[in-house]
């Protein structure tokens, strides 16, 4: 058996990859999907999250994020809500055979047209997203836009659409009246900005919850306890968890142990993996006040507002080195509201449904931990950093493939096909198969994918 | 029977002391505490927030403002907190003898030392508060500092100062170092201030707890329904109130119906209330950054910090004519975060730890409308505004004293002492007997009092 430790997006999805290829598996988190996912906005948005420096994230997160139309098909289906009507965009519901394409095969319902061109599809070939992952778990595939204030980051934006160009990344430069034209509550100060029209967002709170229920069905045991420590045998091999003291049972024996407890990780292993506090917001809006995301910079710190389905309206979020530090402050809040207004002067009317603050787990190199670690028994899927959200398809199907299974075409189905947007990229699950890859391996791309986040990496992971 | 219709601090003062008098009272509120009064910060600070044109108001505030140290003593006492210990202030217990001094008659405990000049006396012979209401009930009469930041303001302020003067109000024209010396945590940029040394503030959430418990010993029913409406007999004479549909009972009849419901008032009389809106904030910090009330005006809107006595420092507030509308929204928390870091930089370290909004009762002329209708049978007390805290322990005293009874010292003690600051403002009860002086009617000070708030001067009130 494996235990999982860590009940967040990441080691939740990989128990449910996990249990769905047949593997027994135990999850222990002392408050699942409370911790970092429960504060994310959610974007999955790695072309317009690059930087210089780190081409590698933005593999990783290409990869990843072209799993995310299956995964959240499959999750739907196995959570049973590919029906479910989206909280509150008031659409009449989808027709039972759309709703339920993803697992049947079917067309993907409404608004699933050819492979390019259709509704849903951007103009560089991006994701179409089936019905069921969009009302059930609200993904969205409908772009970013950066925008600019002042010339500095009008230059500075410029030169960021050429450093894309020549990755190949599909973007769009705009003007202030193009930025205004596609989102009318845009501040009249705006000047010019840059789309990214294929990247994407997903409720992780509802992804959670989905994957809670989706394990449920499946019976994977969920222990609510602090895992303490770990279990070794006399070879130093990891074989299971301790859990707090004065918990019963206090321990739990294992094949395997898969690490994913966040910015909590290095409390059980030699992992480079420290908080960085994130302070997030979330309004209310009796309608949707942007159709994509929007952000930008301003007064030298970086905003993004995330719209959802239901008129929610994500601001986020601050970037502190605190420690183990979840206080919402007066100081974050302000920040969070001064940059929002800047950005979206219309955000002034909205309500304040939630501030939250979570804490990433960071890493040296801004890339997760994700493999066998140098301790036999123990595998490492930790310091997501930013990208938890985004990146938990792909961790899931790096363990798993590590483990010899695969629980679907959700796992791998996408890992050949670069570039490719013809049908294997549609909702469905079965008509996938022609991109397996690296099945059962870490061979191809799977493979490239898995040594950029090696813990081998890293001198003090042994 | 009374039968009070709302139960926020207004209504439940009435309520009590009513009991307390002996009289049968019931008292009909859907939610208690929980609207008006649970947001208000408590400052309890007449002098300091004096207009040019509401002198009437400022009486008012006096005359209540020397009620409160007696009153919240005796409501300590029969909530049973006149021994509890602060939330936080980590301080010994008192000592038993102390602690009930209230009721007792004893000296009051620590720090209550000669009539004037001992600890918690001001310079002007302020008001000295028992050591079972400040614990208990956070009351304090530490002052308020109003401050200036710019010329104009400054100027301002010293035509206030003379203004005060002329009234003869407490007030202290105090320069930027002073006012940082006062308050080290002000902001470097603070160019003077106005030190009104005898302004007080009290704990709104915990006094209306205590009036819950207090009501509670004293067997008072409190029905939790909203009234819809009031019962009339054939002569038009107001005999009860009709509950809403679906509960049992439906009515309740009653000798007389005291309407105490705040800014939802007009809706079971002809009485010129409107709700004005109040978004306020309470932030939390590990120890006081403040030892008083701190108020100013930033960027033309007026912000006040209240220091509890357990850290938490209440931020308010704002003022919106937007009718029932109770969300907290993004502008408004903006407002107060940006105004309070512009009083005092510290706060941004500090957890933001409530955020509420509440409709304050408003009327055309700022005055509360308290004592019997046109209508036999009904009594007002309603109309706070800004004042329902400070002003409750009066108009519970003037809606009593119409009723022909008194409950103790607390209800007039005070009446006929204006400007004395002997020993009968002290925290105790019993030995206030020497300020009777309308008890039983409504002549003298109190008798001016009431007809300052009388609803009289309203026509539509019949």
């Amino acid at each position: 058996m494996d235990v999982i430790v860590g009940g967040g997006i990441v080691g939740l999805s990989i128990a449910w990859r996990l249990a769905r290829s047949g593997r027994p598996v135990t999850v222990v988190d002392p408050a699942p999907a409370s911790g970092a996912s429960h504060a994310a906005a959610g974007m999955l948005a790695p072309v317009s999250e690059v930087t210089y420096t780190e081409t590698p994230l933005l593999r990783l997160g290409m990869a990843s994020l072209r799993r995310w139309p299956s995964f959240a098909a499959e999750l739907a289906e196995d959570a049973g809500w590919a029906d479910r009507a989206a909280a509150s965009d008031g659409a009449t519901p989808v027709a039972d055979a759309g709703g339920r394409g993803a697992r049947a095969g079917a067309s993907g319902g409404p608004g699933a047209g050819p492979p390019s061109g259709g509704p849903g599809v951007g103009p560089f070939g991006g994701l179409e997203i089936g019905e069921g992952p969009r009302r059930g778990l609200d993904l969205r595939a409908d772009g970013t836009l950066d925008v600019a204030f002042g010339a500095d980051d009008l230059a500075a934006l410029d030169e960021l659409a050429a450093y894309m160009d020549k990755l190949g990344l599909p973007v769009e430069r705009l003007t202030g009246r193009e930025c205004r034209r596609l989102e009318p509550m845009l501040a009249p100060s705006v000047r010019g900005g840059l789309l990214a029209p294929e990247d994407a967002w997903v409720d992780p709170r509802r992804v959670t919850a989905a994957l809670l229920v989706a394990l449920d069905r499946l019976q994977v045991p969920l222990v609510r306890a602090r895992a303490a420590g770990l279990l070794r045998d006399a070879d130093g091999k990891v074989v299971g968890v301790r859990l707090e003291p004065s918990r019963e049972p206090s321990e739990i024996r294992a094949e395997r142990v898969v690490l994913a407890a966040g910015a909590w990780s290095a409390e059980l292993a030699d992992v480079p993996v420290r908080p960085i506090k994130g302070q997030i917001m979330r309004l209310r809006s009796p309608q949707p006040l942007l159709s994509r995301c929007v952000r930008g910079t301003v007064h030298g710190s970086y905003v993004y507002l995330v719209p959802r389905g239901d008129g929610e309206l994500v601001v986020g979020a601050t970037q502190e080195e605190l420690g183990f530090d979840t206080r919402v402050t007066a100081g974050g809040l302000y920040e969070l509201l001064r940059d929002a207004r800047e950005l979206v002067p219309g955000v002034s009317e909205l309500e304040v449904a939630d501030v939250v603050a979570g804490l990433r787990p960071g890493t040296p190199d801004n890339l997760p931990i994700i493999g066998p670690s140098g301790t036999p028994g123990l595998t490492l899927a930790t310091g997501h950093y930013r990208g938890g959200v985004l990146l938990a398809p792909l961790t899931a199907a790096l363990v798993l493939a590590d483990s010899g299974g695969s629980g679907g075409s959700g796992d791998s189905g996408d890992v050949g096909g670069l570039g490719d947007s013809g049908s294997s990229r549609r909702s469905g699950g079965s008509g996938d198969v022609g991109g397996l890859g690296g099945l059962g391996g870490l061979g191809g791309e799977e493979g490239e994918l898995a040594a950029l986040c090696s813990p081998g990496r890293f001198r003090e992971i042994s």
